[in-house]
């Protein structure tokens, strides 16, 4: 019998976040914002996270209800302070190799 | 350091696993991700897993509680020490919607 947390934190989701030259991705489980920040400090090695945006158009990831409507597997990017989102660059235009 | 909880054996479930420049793909049950990279090893002969990603977008798979969020058949890639996912060369994404 499955033992479920008595309805105080959300069920952890599946989120796959990648550094800002997208040289690394992991796939994470966070149940809040702030989990997933404090995850992807260990995970990606990045001391000091300065915000989370989405992958495919640089949304900021800012608050914790904004969070919670986040799909399973989304993607997203951590930035460090300084730094700045920029287009996927497999989007469509892309010329082939 | 990680934790099985008391009575929860995950079922297996099977994935399919491919080397890095996916000359060789194995159909492979496991129930744990410790249990995969163990199975891995032997079935692909990679002496010294680095680490499991995903072959669709290189999400590296670090932590059990991600892996037990894998659907079944999810296709991964081994990688060792040093070896880099790369973009499969027929990836439809380019092309999706």
């Amino acid at each position: 019998t499955q033992q479920l947390l008595s309805g105080r934190a959300p069920r952890p989701k599946p989120f796959r976040v990648t550094n800002a030259d997208r040289s690394v991705k992991k796939g994470i489980m966070a149940s809040s914002l702030e989990d997933l920040m404090n995850k992807v400090s260990d995970s990606l090695s990045v001391p000091c996270v300065g915000s989370l945006v989405l992958d495919e158009d640089g949304t900021g990831v800012d608050t914790e209800d904004f969070f919670q409507t986040l799909p399973d597997n989304a993607v997203l990017m951590v930035l460090e302070e300084g730094h700045k989102w920029t287009l996927h660059p497999s989007s469509p235009s892309r010329d082939q190799l």
